[in-house]
């Protein structure tokens, strides 16, 4: 069941801008959380617990650097 | 026995589009997790634990995006 | 809403500069945090948390060399 | 002492196949652990540490998939 | 304030040699720690607590390890 | 005093063979601890903390993994 969340939007790492490009990290790392824990409800309850979590923020900007890297680099950096 | 696991589904990191890459990323990132831990009835008794726990949801997106770094770059991004 | 916040300052990779360069990846950093936090109350309790505890401020430096290494690729080093 | 553990295989970084190469990562990944420590016996009681519980798991997979990269980026992707 | 810190110091990545580039790379995580807690005072402080925390400084090593990645890709490695 | 440290032995990233580069990696990711935490005594204290702590081995194999990365770009992957 959880095979069936699209983990990459457009299928496409292809965006007009840097700034599109950075959402889309966003997006894609936000969606490995939701086929991990496909439960709505559970992720909802989640939430306040990472926005509120020093450490676990940076996590999560560490991760979307890691998406971003790759979407870059396909993008040849938007030259 | 571990070594029976097969960890890279078809053997090839080439895949037709950029969903497909990301699903190939969360299954190598899972049989790595399966060849540690060959106890399926461990391993199920562990997925509750990280999947309603937002610091380890969060570092399996980090592992998801390395594996997916790599599989982009096999790809050429998919351009 | 959170999808208003600008990721990424003026929309692009490329730099004058190392020094600018540098500036930009705490920047982009900086505004992955807002986006998933974006209220701006909650953002200034958790400042003196990161700031003076060891262990995160290393992981916000773990985070700013990963952007670092994007936005660098992107200017070809400042070669 | 611990200089003596051969790190590298066949001290090369060129395999077959994908399957070879990640099982190339999983073993480069261990025996680092090895040369850390040495003594067989500690790190037969660190095994179900690590094997039973998630977050060390998916640490494991963050470095196995570091590992990985590096290998296929040295087999140009097994294209 | 804190952007009056000088992140990349000569404003360049590129050194003669890997030993310069190693100082560099250590120089530059230090100063992502600086930007983010400018008090000095502060700084000394937390000093013992990292340097004495093999956790700690097990981390430290990973962040230096990701500033030199880009600085010895820089300089093509001093080949 | 810690710049006296020689952070990279031999001041060069070339190696023969992959296992020379891999016993590089190790080396100068423990160099970096040695800058950070000059006092061989302190040194000495910590060594057995990590070295029993699953977590901590973990996490070492995750900096030798990125120090190796940069060895083995810079020598081509020893092809």
């Amino acid at each position: 069941m959880s095979e069936q969340v699209q983990l990459v939007p457009n299928n496409s790492l292809i965006t007009k801008t840097p700034e599109e490009g950075r959402q889309l990290a966003v997006k894609m790392a936000r969606l490995i959380i939701k086929v991990t824990q496909p439960d709505a409800a559970v992720r909802e309850k989640l939430r306040p617990v990472y926005a509120e979590d020093a450490a676990m923020l940076i996590a999560i900007g560490q991760t979307v650097a890691t998406e971003f890297a790759t979407i870059a680099a396909a993008n040849n950096y938007w030259r």
